[in-house]
């Protein structure tokens, strides 16, 4: 059986890190995955060479437009496309095509939610892409629509969730992440020139005004019938892959260090992308970019009966085009790890 | 008059950045102001054009090596030491001698406090040279000694100072602050290497193992008689020079988003080099790098009600340097702006 | 007697260069310059506190638009504009302002030059702003117009004018120079983006496509009757400032190091912004950053029998703006160095 | 059959590069390949997960100190040592082990320009790991014994050899190569610091001083019978990884740009891991970091009658451990991509 893989939005970062990780897939080198149409808008009818060429083996393949005439009849689609696109042409594929989403148009169940942070129709909501996630792998395995999760949201979550699923802290939480540059996308603005954003350090979006606080709100929401609150600062640094996250809360009554040790030991003993570090050491971004790895430490503050937790991840690849292949492997049956680096491109 | 000015230290960062401020100082100019001794240890007999190429003014100056005796008989004494060397020469100079001291000895008040975090004997307080907290400029103006304070208290403290001062929160504190390589100093080392810092982020020194803590502790304790509590994450980023801090607490009950803008600005109207940002504009460090300003922005959470502030400094001017070259004109009675950049050297 | 200035382009990255020099020069603060009109084109009407948040002391100014009556009336005009745009403008102002151009238009003698290397009508030729080139000195104490040179043509001519006109070489020259993201000026464009730039080096404008080559021609013929060829690779690193400049060609017969060495040495024993380093030193741009000065090094490959020169300078400052207030210090027999830093801020 | 491989020098950047391409070697994952004593000798008796903590799956493994008896018995030796210790191991190790040098030792053939540029005993000359340069791939299929290639002259070696060959050029050429800070290897030194290198440039060996000059001109030599003369000017950039290469010389009488297209198209036609990229394009070493592909451009400048060749390498893949793994892949009759990335990291 050939697996045929479409990709919209191919020109973007989101994309093109897609088509980096689909390239050294097992099964597109045993021919079983195949690299089907390449779409975008403002980029349509250029070749990849143009837009992308680290994509050597793509070179000379042509850019379609995003429309669901050309993205029909492949088994996989996916999604990189700005929020607020992805309902209309989903609508228009078929049922057993497996849908990634890489935008936030599906992530949120409240629409609420939605509504307060974005700025189109409230869409629906499909199954979560952290595999880590207890009982989202079982549900990825089986659902033909995933809603890839945002960066910040993957960091934060993979950092927290063991710590609210087990009761060791109280959920006011707060969260400094700090980010590349390559988040911001692929698009001309002044704010993110390299002269702009080298040797600089600047917070954005402050005081509750990200897109992805919901996001981090529901996801660990699910571990805790207490109302999770969500500070969420994020800060951009002059790398371009890479974010570092900083969490934090109040140590709930009782709760030892060895105890939480131990908790987030057992959270991820199983998984192949969450990666404890031995107690002392801290996650460096450097060590997980280009790879699907989430590298963690996990803390008390003695002085200040605190929690302290820090996660660091691609943000392109675990935070985005990773997870994106990694749910396609578990809605394809492959193994999960398939094409996925467990090694970062250090130093 | 004349004032002869010497350095000990000179080959590392926070000396060398002196000696640019000196040697742009007006007084420098007008010849009132000399540059006299310049000492260091392991570069001792070396010339200034061999540690420190951009000083090219004082290329050809040898260094001496650090003792009482080449440091005496100078007006001002700048001290740009490792901890734990400043005490003794301090005691070999007279009672008339300006000393500044760049390092950590003289900034802690409680011995305890000293003992916890440091390796060497308590050896006293100085005043503290911040001349931005009420009641310091007063004394830094008449004293002969004074402590320069660490980089990250100084942009912990202007960003929070004025809201514990006007009990706009709860003084449970979360401070992170994300800083350039420099602030580690100008020795060997794998871990500051610019391979293993480029394209990288890594907390250190996390959960309350930073020596800066208790002196935040303690700046901040000034305000207030509930007790201060600060959890403290450092963050190493790719940037030679900056510091941004974002700080936040719980905002105390019935304070309003306007009550804490116009109590900010209130603190800072007068103040040179402490500039309030426009709501809406975050601070980035570029904007401040090579200057001694502090930029800041101050915000509440409506979501979450608590006070965010971020503030923005050059770790070697305004967060050691800087600071010390204002504290010395406060000390001789010069303009206290004197010799220090408003502007940074952006982009 | 008060000389009012103008910038015409004051949101880009060589008009608030120029207006940071002009807030630090000592005729602005004894009050003898004042800073009159800020004029820009894209970003008329707004604050100055919106596109140069570093250049506090001018937050509350107006960004006027740029046209002649806006800018009349001044003693000095710096126009940092697009090419093409000054010459109009120019023909606008009375003859005795000063007009200290930014831009290429009157840079080049030749408009053969011009036209192949530009796309607008050749506007003539204005006195050269490189005061270290022999006769340019004299020549702009008295003029009332001056074309700033070009920040490769800088570097490359202070690196070699030394060396043609004392026939060490032959004048067949290759010139690499390393540059900064911030010489493509503040315009958006996806290949200046901070993650297209960061971690990356590419060469453009290659072999003989980069509008200063003529520049680098013109200004180093006029040290020769023997035709100079300069084949010319700018390459673009992740810094936001400087340039470093490679530059060689083949050692004329018979010349010795030595001979070399005492060239340059004289060449620059009295200026005060050109600094031969030490034997066995090389320049390094971060020394350079936010400095009006240029540091070079001279050396002879003796297996291969050629000349090679390094110089490192900040782009935006001896590079554009620092040339252009120089220029107006020459222009109105102000001290050639007032304002004008000595000293880069490093590291 | 299953192949063992030993590391020594396992801790260096050199190192654990080898070890992050082995870990995703297809051969590795059939167990066909497996990963034997790691060595080092600073680090000795440390677990890998100290010293290159991204290499998540070697974690636990021990570093053994470096000696002939631990490397014994494996079918593939990798040294990655500092010069000068590879001859008396190997003279240890069997015969029909597989040695791949990626030190210097073996890599010159001539015992003079050894002596002219290095401190230790010569030690004769081993093929030479470029199997893109002719005849080479076939020896490098059936020796035991490699010396992989220095990073500047992989990337000027591929960037010339199809000019030199087929007479495009005289022989008198200039490189410029600009370098991360990877290359300068993972020890402690100021000057290497993040401080010292980022924001900065810097050239350094220049004017004939870097070691890699005659590895070059003997691997140009293969091709001409005219004498070769290489001047190298090599340039530190702030960046981790990656070398650009601008190498130029000038154009025989009579040669034509299609003419020199055409020998590089033919050149490179079969190679997987040099692109010669579509006219126009520049290579940028983003393109190619975490792979080990060398992107190229050639291009006549039509003023001056040179030719420009730039090429973009990873220097610690494509650059040393790239070439050496696909040495192990020719020298063990695997596919010779098996295990090497086609596609960089980008951004």
């Amino acid at each position: 059986m050939t697996v045929s893989v479409a990709v919209a939005g191919a020109s973007g970062y989101a994309g093109a890190e897609i088509l980096r990780l689909l390239l050294s897939h097992p099964s597109y080198h045993s021919g079983e995955l195949t690299i089907g149409a390449l779409t975008a808008h403002a980029s349509a009818g250029q070749r990849m060479a143009e837009v992308a060429p680290h994509l050597v083996p793509l070179a000379d393949r042509r850019i379609e437009e995003t429309t669901a005439t050309v993205l029909a009849g492949h088994d996989v689609v996916f999604l990189a496309l700005p929020h607020g696109h992805s309902a209309q042409i989903a609508a228009q594929l078929a049922d057993d095509v497996v849908i990634i989403d890489c935008g936030a148009d599906f992530r949120l169940r409240d629409s609420q939610a939605w509504e307060q942070f974005y700025d189109t129709d409230y869409a629906g909501s499909w199954p979560y892409g952290i595999p880590e996630m207890p009982g989202h792998r079982e549900q990825l395995r089986t659902t033909r629509r995933v809603a890839v999760p945002g960066c910040f949201p993957t960091g934060a979550t993979l950092a927290l969730w063991p710590a609210v699923n087990a009761s060791l802290i109280t959920a006011d939480i707060q969260i400094v992440s700090i980010t590349g540059v390559s988040g911001a996308g692929k698009k001309a603005s002044v704010p993110m020139l390299g002269a702009e954003t080298m040797g600089s350090l600047k917070a954005y979006n402050t005081a509750g005004k990200h897109r992805h606080t919901p996001e981090m709100v529901q996801n660990l929401q699910e571990f805790t019938d207490q109302p999770v609150v969500v500070s969420f600062t994020p800060v951009l640094a002059p790398l371009a892959r890479g974010i570092l996250t900083t969490a934090q809360a109040p140590l709930a009554a009782g709760v030892t260090p060895d105890q939480v040790r131990q908790t987030y030991a057992q959270a991820y003993a199983d998984e192949p992308f969450v990666h404890l570090l031995p107690a002392g050491e801290q996650p460096q971004t450097q060590h997980v970019v280009g790879s699907n790895m989430c590298h963690l430490q996990v803390e008390v503050n003695t002085q200040t009966n605190r929690l302290l937790v820090t996660s660091a991840i691609d943000n392109l690849c675990k935070g985005t085009a990773g997870a994106a292949v990694q749910c396609m492997n578990l809605a394809l049956g492959m193994p999960e790890t398939a094409g996925l680096p467990l090694v970062g491109v250090a130093p």
